[in-house]
């Protein structure tokens, strides 16, 4: 059986990285044509996939009501999944753009192209409309995909993949383009990340403890997604009417993303003018406050904060608050338990703009504002497959240009090398 | 002792990333001020460089002589190692540069920005340029470095590196700037590749066994520096002129490298009057010739090659010699035999030219020039770290910019998310 599962695994990574050559050269508009069939089709087969997501919450009975929201498609759900498809159909074909070209002295042309990266492998966990959002990117920047559900979704996503494959099939786009792993079995995952000579690049989406077990037995190379500690420094030359408004507007407008704040950090010179208006308005939206002991003293309805406190991603309504002696420790706090994400200053110094700005070692790093933005939609960017944190071949929000890489095409007229 | 070594090299890496937070943000003349003073140093420190080299020279005794030539020190290659730190100080600082600025509507205003990638482990084999080359490039992208050099070459390796760390002393760059694991313990590499909270991402120079080594016990990004098994095709509409001399300079110009052909193919309708001539003159350099059926019945004093000659980087005097039935044979060839580095077409006709650099998935893809050109300084893009058969990150030739990531500088005026 296990065998039997090895094997299988490896004819989907096989037939994905042959599909991926056809892909590479497929024109826009193909693509285009594909991505809209895609979408009317996820729409005329709302029955069959709200009847699979049924099956799939009933499963999940007794599960946490956060959990069961976020399996639950409804026929409102499906027409974003499809809208987020004619989004794709929108955004800029990347492949095939000349990133630099120039010529060398013996008259070389050497033309830097933009490329697919080939087979993208990507670990999700239990939202079914990642499923349509990964095909629909992976398909028009020209890669191959190979998706692996969580298994309390694995119905909903068999129903959605099944709808997308056959628009694929009447566009004679080849069959290993889009691949769901369809079983429950734990060990496809360990089977899949072996799969180096096949797969390109592997893509975790979920918790920290899928993201550390992907990197612990990956033997492709993986960009990671990982939880969002985003601060927010209120300065010592901050204006604190504006603190106030960005702060609120991290921590509450919406606090289960992962660039909402999760830890506020207060220069000590502005602490007792900041901090009381500040925790009020916190407490009356019902966030519940973990500071530093002069926090304590400021707020005595706060609890004390431990170390773990300040490395958790409450994903709610629960913010650590620190107060520090100086930029410096705002700094160097944010980037030891942070996770170089996203983070804030709101000052009116230039000088310490600049610093925290140069200093601070995350994908966004915001003056002046809420650190809410950082999202390929707000940037301009469209849709995106997530928000890496890691420094390699793409941070921060992850679009279409970060899933190519390029290539150097060289046109000669018989030149070697002296 | 294993947790003694273990518990230092987390103590190295640790500086190592403090260090790095205040190399990002070196400006530029500071940088090339060190660099400079580094080159001066190597050349004033010769006789010590030498003497160290001659006890790892003496160490290896019994070793093949193209081993020993590598490992080899003369006065003329610490000239030329002092020659690349001054031919840096040249090259642009890739870090600071604003790669793209936007507005969104709301007012905010987005930089990316190039940034330095953190700490940089390389780990590498015999030859001890490799070390001053590496601390100068990763310096002058503000990046820290940790040196995992053969141990062949571990004194000298030692001598280069304290010579070049003196100079960091007297400029005040934070000794956590350079490192080097000056230890024969093989497990240090093991322990070192387990440090992802500290390292950003590993290099492995050197050959296939190291580079799968490094890739299997790894939890740290690694961007693989494979061999490169190069091709040059003879379409069916090439000048066979031009195809001669172009497959001549690519196999024997410099056959030891990593850009030189090590295989050829041939299109069956120009195989008659290509090969005789062609396969004539490789016999006259002393190239051995490895071939198809066709090929041996052409060249009777041929080798038949077997299935692993067409996946072997020979380095040296031989050469796999196939004819193909048409274009697309010799572009699924090479993407299933090749390793993703240099690939030539020769052809006068322009369809093939671009279907052949379209569907090739390499790093290079040449039209009627040597493959011999992939490099970085060929390139106009100045000294390299490698040349990266990864696509993630950075493909083929790294430099200075290869060494950085990016981030994203928002600048606002208290913009909250509605």
């Amino acid at each position: 059986m296990k065998q039997n599962l090895k094997k299988e695994l490896e004819n989907i990574a096989k037939e994905a990285l042959q599909a991926s050559r056809e892909l590479a050269i497929l024109p826009t508009g193909a693509k285009n044509a594909v991505l809209k069939d895609m979408a009317r089709a996820l729409l005329s087969s709302k029955a069959v996939i709200l009847r699979a997501n049924k099956k799939d919450i009933a499963l999940s009975r007794g599960r946490p009501k956060a959990f069961i929201d976020r399996l639950t498609l409804t026929p409102e759900r499906i027409k974003q999944m499809a809208d987020s498809l004619l989004d794709i159909v929108k955004l800029k074909d990347p492949v095939g753009e000349v990133i630099r070209a120039w010529k060398i002295p013996n008259g070389l042309r050497i033309d830097k192209v933009r490329s697919p990266i080939g087979v993208v492998a990507i670990i999700y966990e239990s939202r079914p409309n990642v499923t349509s959002d990964c095909i629909g990117l992976c398909f028009k920047s020209g890669n191959s995909v190979i998706l692996r559900g969580g298994s309390e979704s694995l119905n909903s996503n068999i129903a959605i993949y099944n709808v997308l494959s056959k628009v694929m099939g009447r566009h004679r786009v080849p069959a290993g383009a889009i691949n769901l792993i369809a079983t429950r079995e734990r060990k496809a995952v360990d089977a899949l990340l072996k799969l180096n000579n096949y797969i390109d690049v592997v893509i975790p989406r979920g918790g920290e403890e899928l993201i550390n077990k992907v990197v612990r037995s990956s033997r492709i190379p993986v960009i990671k997604h990982y939880k969002g500690i985003c601060h927010v420094y209120v300065d010592e030359w901050a204006d604190l009417n504006m603190s106030e408004r960005i702060c609120f507007n991290a921590k509450v407008q919406r606090p289960g993303v992962c660039n909402a704040m999760e830890s506020m950090l207060v220069h000590r010179d502005v602490a007792a003018r900041f901090l009381p208006g500040m925790l009020k308005k916190f407490k009356d939206a019902g966030v519940e406050i973990r500071g530093c002991a002069l926090t304590c003293r400021i707020a005595k309805w706060a609890r004390a904060a431990t170390e773990i406190d300040y490395r958790t991603e409450y994903l709610g309504l629960i913010l650590s608050v620190k107060v520090v002696n100086d930029l410096d420790e705002a700094i160097s706090h944010i980037n030891n338990y942070g996770s170089h994400h996203s983070d804030t200053i709101v000052t009116e110094n230039k000088d310490n703009a600049l610093r925290f700005l140069a200093r601070v070692d995350s994908a966004c790093v915001y003056l002046n504002a809420s650190t809410r933005f950082t999202d390929g939609n707000q940037f301009g960017m469209g849709a995106e497959i997530g928000i890496s944190t890691d420094k390699l071949h793409a941070r921060g929000p992850m679009g279409l240009e970060e899933l190519t890489t390029y290539k150097y095409m060289v046109f000669g007229s018989g030149q070697i090398r002296e």
